[in-house]
This record gives C-alpha cells, structure tokens and sequence, in this order.
C-alpha cells in the first residue's frame, strides 16, 4: 500500500478535515503536500455530495442535499519541478471504496454507494455554491472565492472528466499551467457509463486513489498538447463482447425538427431510444434511465458526417442482465429484472 | 456463396445495370427481386461515387466528380410478408471487395480503394443531384423525384448509418415501414472510424454484401422500436487493447465561446487535438485528418452531464502505427510514418 | 484479390491438377512456382480428403475414404533468395471457402463443410498412404518416396499445426531449411477448437489463402527461432467474454491411476468433463465430442507445477449456444440444441 | 467491505493464528466458522511459505526454506446446508495483498512479492511436511496426519489450481464431497502465467480474499460435475491483443526422440524455445524462466491430433514488455529489458 499523503477522516465533512477540501481551481490554492517525479501515493477522498446522502431508502436526502458543498476535492498535491509548459504523467494505479472501520461512520463507499435523479429545480442551485480552497484564508481566500474556476465541469486543465475508461490501469499526460503542477482528486465512481447521462449517474462512493506520477519537461510544446489532457486506458475494465445498440439521429421528434449535425441531440434519442427498449422488459423509465447512468455502457459518434443528421449510438452490454435481452421472436421476457453484474 | 439475388456490372455504371440503382427512400421504388425471411443471398455493389475516382495519383478525379450520380443503392430486395410494423432482421454475414476479373474494369474495391478530403464549395453540390428510383418510370418515378428522401443521412429507415461497427458478423433490427421491407445496400467500406470525420472518410470500395434476413412480425410495438433500428454488433473486428485518447470540450478556443453541452464540438475538439499531436510525428494536417477518418478509432461522448462542458474523446489504437506514437520524454520518432495495418 | 499462383479445378483430385498435390515434405519436392519476397499471392486447395466426403446425410463415405490420397497440399512456392538459416515471414491475410462456380463440382467448401469422428481401425490406416512429390517423376520421385516426411503432423519445419489462431491476420516466422523455403498450403478449416480433438475435428473445407511473404535474413540465428516457427495470431478471431471452463488433472479415474504431470492426460480428462457435462443438455456423446472438436474453444496447460498432477482446461464460450449452458439452480434447459454461431 | 470470517495477523506463523492454518484436505479438519448461502465474506492468508522469505536481495532465504511448513490454507469455511452430491458455487469477488499496518511486520503482500526458482535437491523436500489440521488435536489430529491429502496438488475437490483466469471476477462451481462443504483458501499470486512453470512461478503474495457463496443442491448430478470442479472465469484480467507465440512439439531434440502426443514435452519444448528467444534479448535464462512463470503468459493445448506429434504453443503478450520484442529486419533491441506492466 502505497503512503497516504492526503488522508480523510470518513466520520467528518472535507471542511473540518485537517487539510480541508476545495471545489475551485485557482493558482492560489495552497498545495496539501508536495511529492517527487517518480513517486506513488495514496489519497483519500469523500463522496461528491460529502456524504450527505444516507444508507436509507428515503428520497428525502436527495431532495435536501446541500449543493453548496458539493465536489470538495482531497489535493492539491504539488510534484517537485513541475512547470508550466510540462506534461503531468498521472497513472491512476488503483482505486477503491472506504476502507475504514464502520465506527467512523457510514459514509457511501463503506459497504454501499448509490446513484440519483435529480429534480431540474434542484440542479438548478448547483453552480451557487461558496468558494474554498483549501487552507486558504484571508485575501487569498478572498482571491480564490472571485476568481476561482469551479471543479465540476471537464476543463483546459483536466477537471471533470466522468469518461468511464478513466480508471485503474490509466495514463493520464495532464498539461501543466501552473507550478507544482497541484493535482488533486475526488468524485470516485464504483461504475458508470459514457456521458455519466443521468448527472448523479454513477455509483457514487468515497475511497481511495492511488496515483503515480512523472514528469515530461517541455511536453506541452514537445507533443503539442495545449487545450487538453491526453490518456491511455487501462486495460482491466470489464471486458463484454456482446451489445445491444441504439441508435440516435439529430431529430426531434416531438416537434418533427432536425437540427444540423448536433450530436447531443443524436445521443440524448439513442438514450430515449434505449429506455423505451428498456421498457418492454418491465422497468420503469426512471430505472431505465438509473441504469444507463451506472451501467458500463459506451456512448459512439457514429456519423457525424452525412448531412444533415448526426448520428450517435448507445452500446449496452447484454451480459449485465441476467434475463435475455436480445429482441427475438418469443417477446420480452423479464421474470428477474435485476443486472447480473456491474463490476467496479 | 450464397445466391446474388443483385448482380452489378463492374464495368458499367450503376444507370447502365439490368436494375438500375438508386439513391432516393420512397415506397414507389420498385422492388428488385423478392427474397424468403430465413434466406441468405447476395447484393453486388459499386462504390459511393460510382467508380469516378480513377486508381491514379492526381487530385482531379476528386475535384471532378459529378456528385449528381452518387451514392447509388442496390436493391430494393422486397422480403415476402413483411408489413409496416414488424421488425426486420437483417445479418450482415460477410462483406468484401470486388471479386470481378480484371478485364471488366479497374473500380474502386478491385485491389485498391481511396479515401479523400472534398473542397467545401464541391461538397455544396452534394444535394443537387438526380433523383433515380431504380427501374421506375414515368409518373412513378416523377413522384419519387418529388417526394423521394435521399440516401446520404442517417434516417429513422436507417438510412446511410456509416457507424464503424456495422460490419461482419451484425444483426440489425429494422422497423420495416413499407409492404416487402425494401432493404438497399450500398456506400462499402473497407475500413472506418467512428464518425468517418472527413465526409468521404472511409476507404471506399465497390464489392458484395452477403444478408441473412429474417422477421420479427410486429416487434415494432413490442420492443418499442419505432424511430430508429438497433443492431448488436459483431464479434470479429480488429480487437485493439492498448489506446491514446484526446479529449475535446464544447469551448471554441478560436473564438473563446463556451457552447452548452455540445457534443458536436466536443468531439470536432477531440479530432483536432489529435490532428495536432499527430503534427508532431511529421504527418501533414490533411494526412492526420485522412488518417482519422478511415482508421478504426472510437468516438466516444464521454461526459454529458457536467455543465456546461460536452466533453468527447477519441480512442486511437496504437497498434496501428509501426512506431512509438505514445508520449514518452525522448519525445516523438517517427522515421517511418506509414500504419503498420488497418484490417477490413 | 491478389494473383493466383497455384490454381485449383475443385472437379478434379489432387493428382490430376495442372501441378499434383504433395504429401510429403522433401528437399526435392519441385517448386510450383517462384514468388518475391514482399509480394502477395494467391493459393487454391482442395479440402483434406481431396473431396471423397460427398454432401449427403450418408456416413459410407467416411467409412470407405481412402486415406492413402489423403492431406494433399498446394505448391511448394518458392521464395527469391531465402536460404537456411533464414526466417521466411508468412502473413496470413486472407483465407476462405471455395469461390468457384457450382458447375465445377460440389467440393466441401462450396456452400457447405464437415466434420467427422473417425473409427480406430480406419485413421489406422492412415499413415500407410503414398507418397507424392508434386511434378517430381522418375528417380525424384523414388527418392521423395523413401525420405520424405508426411505432412500430417506438426514439424520442426512447421508441418501441419492445427492451431485454433493461425489464421487470418497472423504473421508466422518459419525457420529456413532449403533453398527457397518452399511453402506450402492446404487442410484449411472453416473453424476450429484448440486441439482440433476429434482428429477430423474441425470444418473441413476446400479454398484459397492469401500469403503475403517476407524474409528475415539470417534470422534463425539472430533470434534463436531453430526447431520451430513462431507467430503473431490475428486480431480478429471471433470474441468471446464469457466462458465455462472444464478442469482436466492427470488422474485416470477409470482405472484410478495418477500420471506423474501428464498434460495429454489432464487435457482429456478436461475434455471428458466437458462430454459428460454437455450429455446434460441433451447432446449424446458423439454430438458433444464433434462440437468441442470444431467449436472455436481454448484448451490451456493450466498448471504444470504442483506435483503430481498436471492440471489442463477446456475452455468454452457459451455465446456459442443459443440456449443457456451456464449451471443454475433451475437445472439444465436446451429446447434447442443448435449453436447459435460459429464465425470463420 | 465483507466481513473478515478468517482473519491472520501477519507478524505471526500460521501454526500460533488464533485459529491455525492446515495443509491436509480430511473431512475431520474442523471448520473454522460457518456461513450461510448467498453470504459474503473475507479470508486472509499468509503466503504460501508462510513469509520465511524476507524482503532482502539475499539468495539464502529461497535455498533455507523449511518447505515442512508450507502451503498453509486459511479455514475450512463451512457453508450450512452443503452436503455431498451439491454444487458449492463460490465467486471470487475481489482479492488483493495484505492491508495490515507496517509495524505488524513486513510479509510478502505488504508492498512487495516475490517469484522463485528452487534447486531440485530442496524442492524435493517438498512432500515431507508436517501434517497440520486446523484446531484439530487428539486423536483426529493423528487420523488427519496418517490419512489427510495434501494441498499442493490440483485435486478432484478442487486443491491447489494455479490457474492464471481463477481470479477476481470468477465463479466456481466446486463438487461437494463432505458436509458443510469445507472452503479453504491461501497461496495468492499477484500475477501469473497459465502453468506457473516455476514451481514457485508466480509473484507470491499473502493478503484477502472476498468470496460469496451459494448451493446448488444435488447439482453433481444434475449436472455431471463428479471428479473436478468447473469454472467461469472473470472479465476483468488484464486484456491483451497482440502476441508473440512460441510453438512446441513432443520432440526431445536432446535425444532426439519422439513421445507420441505428449503434451507436457510440447509445453516444455515450447517454453525452452520462448526461453531461447528471449536470451537474444539480453535476458539470463534464469531471467527468461521467471518472467514466463509470473508474467500473464497462454499455455495452449494447440493440437493433440495429428500423430504422431502433440504441439502446444505459449502466448506472450508483447505489451509487457517495455521494448519491442517482435522479430524483424531489424534484430533484437532492447536497452531497457524491464516489464512494462504486469497487472493484478
């Protein structure tokens, strides 16, 4: 096990941890701890909401939900002689949910997870939240709180990524912007699919990441990586070869209007297409749409090349289902509606 | 080899043919031949642009191509007893160049095939072309001139669909919307990515297509499949483990706009982050776009949740390149820049 | 379609081609024809049997095959310049059945292969058959005849390998023994299992390879490759994810013996579990032992290690059945028995 | 995570655990705890020689191995309700090395393993162990020593599989031979290859492992699963696509003889030759051996049919190599001879 250099207490919230967590992105957040080129770590992260969802089956909790502390991140972590101009090698060695003794809570990660809908109203408060940054006070406290780059989307500098490939096995080739590099982490998923699609989609969890870095002096410019982090995936992602796929063009059908190559509108009706499938075999649409949030579905731009229609597809492995989900001559059958295994 | 119920002339033009082909979707055009659900057969094909494109080395058969004649289907093959409302099964059990002696010509798909990079202002002329309904005359066929909707998209009919995987080995559901399902096939690849990015992206060949087809009788309600078909993919493409992805977002950094959640420039993001690295090895811009379009990458909408950032990415398998195209601190070698093999 | 350099009349035996098939392999075996390195090319054969096995439901023509004609292949080519000492590269770039019209004959390939199960009395007979040189004629002839090796088995000069992988998309480097090298090709199968167990196991057929070759001079030093070939297989074998695995130790339980680490003995013992597993299902003996023969299963010298038991597996996927094969509380349930898809 | 059933504290010998290890299989070794079907839950392990190897560059370590204590499995679990005649149906759900603080010692599993070769005269030692039986004492204490199987080999219950797939992601099905069923585990690999050539071949770790338990009762019979268990691999090992095979014959060119299909002679003839191989590469062939043993390496059963000849073939996947070990014009180059990645 490689050493903890940001360690989270899961009984507590990231603002009372020792070094306390940041949903902005700004020069001046203070660095957590600084480690080598070459070196492994651990760092130890809570939930995106920080745990204020419970291991209960009320509704209520999402409802109530705090947004204005979500996405605190552990980091950031600074590596020695990082530059602007450098690539940040990142390789995500392992990650996994809480591994604390039960008396220090019940955190999601500690035996459970779980994913959501969220009603447009509540999402809606979502970019209102209050600033921080770490052990940052004062005027740079003040700084960070004006000009801070919240942590929730993907960015220039990596951000939010929710690909599903980016996980145990990755390489990631961070270009650096600012000195010491400061990578942080958080928002562990146990499972999801492309595009994340239901917001809260994945199976949110706390835990722990492992990470190994390494330095390219100058490979920002060297291999012309400006805008965007480069990766390699990993290779022990859970291996199907076997899918359903559906299909989407740029149409919407409800008010029989096509807009000019949009692949977002091509992807979100190979999801509707997919839940209405889904349908046939007893589930609900809101569990439909749970399942292509959390499940290891793969989100394709197919076409985007025959005007005037887009096309995108939605890969869904058959062998997650523990019934026979292929169309056949015999109807849907659904006795058991439950996934057979959606491995992390 | 299974019977060629649609036989092509390699040496004639798609208007010269015993049926001739077309390129309009109307339920006036005339069916071919009739064909039995649970019978294979086979459709001959020519190239999309009917073999202008010359196998030579000068740019003027692209700049001089009359897209009035393009993408010319063969078929319709009517299938006995399908009705509005059922799903059709279609296999694709095999796919292939031409197989014609040399003397009846030299198409595209007789050794060689070609892919291409079209000026803006030719593309233009793209949807002014003829329209064609296969044996049709008269009022018919001045009808489906009128009314005749064009092959080139992807349609709720299925339409050109030009998704990587749509190959060797796939079933495909079609809802059937006509009396005799009228299945057409046409537009061969021999090799794709996702998106096929460069509008003529793939390596195009004239050749066969070999079908199983089958019904599925009013699976369109059953399974909820009214807009669009779905497919389960094969088993037997290039199988690739080890991929440098690039990721876009929906930020135009040309103009420094934010575009909400728009996965079409996400992924045209995506695609110029690679051509830019790709630069870096001594490819020429216009020799990376090529190179994307017709080599089996993965488009993936990777992230459509976090607003306001689209984030897409694409999967470029290594494997394909006979050097080192992986970010390494020796920095990029390339003494030879061809790909080491794109398989059909 | 790269130009054919042994042609084949698929009306007519081995002995009676324009050049005669060969069963043996000898330094003197005449070449067919002469090839350059880094050219591709064409090779047609007939099936194992040289076609005695008729298309009908009879089983008289295995009974009566006459194996004295039997495994005769096409060529040798010769290769400009290869020498011993050499490596001769081979890529497999293209294999299929017979593309020949129907008049010419009903050779298995031709819409239509097989597989067998061979008494003992008959395969033993197998080795009495006659020797063959091709063109070779006179005191050649006698000498091939008295020296030269059969091509049934597997050989230090590759000989007849049987290996489920070697197949389209594989590059073999062969050792250089002769002048020449002299390759050649034949027994092609449509599909495979790892151990081909039946003897006659796989889907026999009749025609054609595309090779393309290459040389490596000097390499059976350069890389120690002396007493056997070594190879690359393809990318496109069909994928499979999921599989159930039979486990095989050197223990003969009929007669309750241990074999001190015998892995022929574990393997079988692998593939009876598997036998009498399928039984199960409805299959009789003779039907589950065909279809692990031709079934495109892995077979795996799991553990060679723990003394004294070797231990082998059977490993087979069950996307191949269309029933579910997988053991369950339920119990076995096969209403129908077929595969649901064996690809070339 | 699962609750630990079996728990080992690694600064101690399995002979003064709270509950000793075993390394008999007997109906009479008592069960350390019961489980119930359709339960989760978590064993530890020491590693197989109970850590007598230390962390250290020292050779004396492997060549002083008192082998009287090794192989000591952490159990038997019984499962209630398991009698002779059902299917003990176990998953394996997550394995992994040891998670105990520093200063309980420092295990193979804590950061660290090892893999080995073991000279023939120590390794002969190897089945002159003490025999050991959990909490037994007495007079079942003695009828285990007289009467008790040993662990090492793969048995018909089961036993030491060494098996590369039979890890995170599998489901076994075990033939229960013994009320309550009786599940024991111990000797984790970190990585290995299919055969664990070495003896001692794979990267030796203690540490959990996560199993879930069911029964399918009288499944023996219902499904013929008498004499070996059989399993479902998982889908997360690591995923190769490209490698370089070794073929081997049942040929001693040594002597120059001939065993008739003798597979375990092929598998070796093919490692020696893989072994030769890789000596061009700059590696000992002491090196060479121990990276076939522990790296994820294909043993396969490749042809067992055409006499007299068995032919197996070995699969190195290339990407573990951190240079490019195909053949080529080129020879061999390999400045850096490290692995690249070996996986868990």
């Amino acid at each position: 096990m490689p050493e903890v250099v940001f360690s989270v207490d899961q009984g507590k919230s990231m603002s009372e941890q020792a070094v306390p967590g940041h949903n902005r992105w700004h020069p001046d957040v203070p660095v957590a701890t600084m480690v080598r080129p070459g070196s492994d770590f651990r760092v130890e992260c809570r939930e995106w909401t920080d745990a204020q969802i419970g291991n209960n089956d009320s509704a209520n909790d999402v409802r109530d939900v705090d947004l204005s502390r979500a996405h605190m991140l552990s980091g950031p972590i600074g590596v020695e002689g990082a530059e602007p101009g450098d690539l940040l090698v990142v390789d995500i060695l392992d990650l996994g949910p809480v591994q604390a003794p039960q008396e220090f809570g019940d955190a999601p990660g500690q035996g459970w997870g779980y994913t959501g809908i969220f009603a447009r109203e509540n999402g809606g408060g979502f970019l209102t939240d209050n600033s921080l940054g770490g052990t940052a006070t004062g005027e740079v406290a003040d700084r960070i709180a004006r000009e801070g780059a919240r942590t929730v989307p993907a960015r220039e500098n990596g951000g939010n990524h929710d690909i599903k490939n980016f996980t145990r096995g990755s390489r990631v080739f961070y270009p650096v912007h600012v000195n010491d590099a400061k990578l942080s982490g958080g928002d562990l998923h146990f499972s999801q699919g492309d595009g994340e699609i239901t917001f809260c989609g994945a199976i949110e969890m706390g835990g722990f990441i492992d990470f190994g870095v390494d330095l390219i002096k100058g490979g920002m410019e060297t291999y012309a990586v400006t805008t965007n982090p480069i990766f390699m995936p990993g290779n022990v992602e859970p291996r199907y070869s076997e899918f359903l796929t559906f299909i989407g063009i740029s149409v919407d059908h409800e008010n029989d209007t096509n807009e000019y190559l949009n692949a977002t509108l091509a992807y979100k009706r190979a999801c509707l297409n997919a839940v209405e499938y889904l349908k046939k075999f007893g589930y609900s649409g809101e569990q439909a749409y749970l399942l292509l949030g959390s499940a290891p579905i793969e989100g394709r731009v197919s076409g985007i090349v025959d005007i005037p229609n887009a096309c995108c597809s939605l890969y869904l492995p058959t062998a997650i289902f523990d019934f026979d989900v292929r169309p056949s001559s015999a109807g849907p059958v659904s006795a058991d509606r439950g996934m057979a295994a959606i491995s992390s």
